[in-house]
């Protein structure tokens, strides 16, 4: 009797087992046929890749990826050259191309450079964005990054707003980087096509250095003794700018437009030696970037059957992250937490 | 006996269920806490506002809101002026919002006319974003659409291609509306800035009209009998002026270069009339206008603790949908499915 009890008692167990596997897998499935939402595994894994990978730049970068693979389950990782090396940035990007990531989010150290390992990967079937900074001959689906020409656009305008709209004023900026010559040439063109009082008189390459800018302001200043305002296109430059007219004692004569949101430029901007900067969108560069990677990989995008045959872009090609202008009055917002 | 075993039996059932519902329930929460991914609620409707809504061009726009609706597990709903009719799209926004739904994605009839409802759903925390045709002047977070501009320097170098660089080139457009201007001014200045020997000698306005661009068309060719080109920047002037140059029997001389994918555009395509036409990117405007509203509804953006006080745009500002240029070779992927 007790044998046939045990007997029973196995066999309601495995139909118990049986019902149990059956209902979960069932509920499983109804959950993701209806609205599973958009749900990775850990398993995907997202890159990052990018060069100077220590600077504090990249940091606000790296949360909206993570932020983004946190949201939707997935696994990120953080790659690049630790110096400002265009072979060590190509070799990362190859190493992490053959490890067969779920995508990879590029900032290209150098607009062309990359583009053979780039298009190699996306030939793979591995999804590649680029963030921050472009290679727009490669064959990367996307790039999501700040509208440079507009950015100096806002700094003109934010000049006259400073300085009355009248006067000299001149950029220090790095002269040979397509970001940076978009930043000049949108403050330039806006003096000249929004406020016929003020004179653009001069470009000066600070090579993104302190010192370097220190002495080219000092030099801008002999020349043009009345100068009103200099728009600074990259964040050392700002830091240079602000030591160079404190000790030449032109601090309300000279104002200054920086870039980014580094502490030393903070600073300044608390101050009031900078009276504003630029700060760009990078949360939102790693965020969006993580979102169309995810999108490429799991093939939620447009639903055009054929839409390498038919050249039908599968994710928008351009994400402009935006700009802010940081003045004393928000400047407190900005610093890391 | 007997009804031993019985009580055996209700006894393990109930352990079996106990187990069952506690294993799915800590299964379910482990999910949740963990990754759940990106989920909503069909109470979260999300609502498209525009204008004519019975045209065909929407069509994929909507495909794309509802396709990012159905990945995400909320509802949309589909509204708007069925006329040409500024204070009709008007009213129906008005009504829409005292319904106060998830988030809003509206395009804009006229670029001024709807900022005061736009404002007041943004200010009663009813996310807006613009897809298509913005309304840059409002408090709407974020515009999703063609770079017209871009559109019409592609026109231009896809015009080059057609005709070996040289001649004389016009454009029949609408010419007081922004998106048209843009397009005509990418034309425009890529003509004059990269192909020194082609030559643009008139801008028309078609009236958004078949028959008047038919007759614009039909004048260009009397004026300028040796004209190599015309972009028409709106569809009913791209068959308008296909049924001038066959009628006139100019098929071999002079290119044509349209915009969008309507049926009759892409006949014309097909038998050859038209040389090219732009395809907008409308599911991506669609599908990431509702990504754009699910993020500012369920507070996924930047976690910028005071972004409306740092004035930090909590959303990417500007998506480029894309620009696919249609021909012959691949015109039968843009029938509608």
């Amino acid at each position: 009797m007790k044998k046939l009890l045990l007997v029973y008692i196995v066999l309601i167990a495995t139909l118990m087992a049986y019902l149990y596997v059956a209902f979960v897998r069932e509920d499983n499935n109804s959950l993701l046929d209806e609205s599973a939402g958009l749900i990775g595994t850990t398993e995907e894994k997202y890159v990052m890749v990018n060069f100077l990978t220590g600077i504090d730049y990249w940091k606000n970068c790296l949360k909206g990826f993570e932020d983004a693979a946190e949201a939707l389950g997935v696994s990120v990782e953080y790659r690049g050259s630790t110096q400002y090396d265009v072979q060590e940035e190509v070799m990362v990007l190859e190493q992490v191309i053959a490890r067969n990531p779920a995508g990879i989010a590029v900032s290209a150290i150098n607009s062309e450079a990359l583009n053979a390992a780039i298009n190699k990967a996306v030939e793979a079937g591995i999804p590649v964005v680029m963030f921050d900074a472009d290679a727009p001959n490669s064959e990367a689906y996307s790039f999501l990054g700040t509208n440079n020409y507009n950015a100096g656009v806002t700094a003109a305008r934010k000049m006259a707003e400073l300085t009355g709209g009248s006067g000299k004023f001149g950029v220090i900026t790095l002269p040979n980087q397509l970001n940076h010559q978009e930043r000049t040439r949108g403050f330039k063109e806006t003096l000249s096509a929004e406020f016929p009082e003020m004179e653009f008189v001069a470009i000066e390459d600070g090579k993104g250095d302190q010192l370097v800018t220190e002495q080219k302001v000092r030099e801008l200043l002999e020349r043009y003794p009345n100068l009103r305002g200099i728009f600074l296109t990259e964040a050392n430059g700002g830091v240079g700018a602000g030591n160079a007219i404190l000790r030449m004692g032109k601090l309300n004569q000279v104002k200054l437009i920086s870039f980014d949101t580094d502490k030393g430029t903070l600073d300044m901007v608390k101050s009031g030696t900078i009276s504003a900067t630029l700060a760009q969108g990078t949360w939102n560069m790693g965020y969006w970037s993580l979102m169309h990677l995810f999108h490429m990989h799991n093939e939620l995008v447009e639903p055009m059957p054929d839409w390498r045959e038919s050249n039908v872009p599968p994710l928008p090609s351009y994400v402009d992250t935006g700009i802010t202008v940081v003045t004393q009055s928000n400047v407190d917002l900005f610093y890391a937490k």
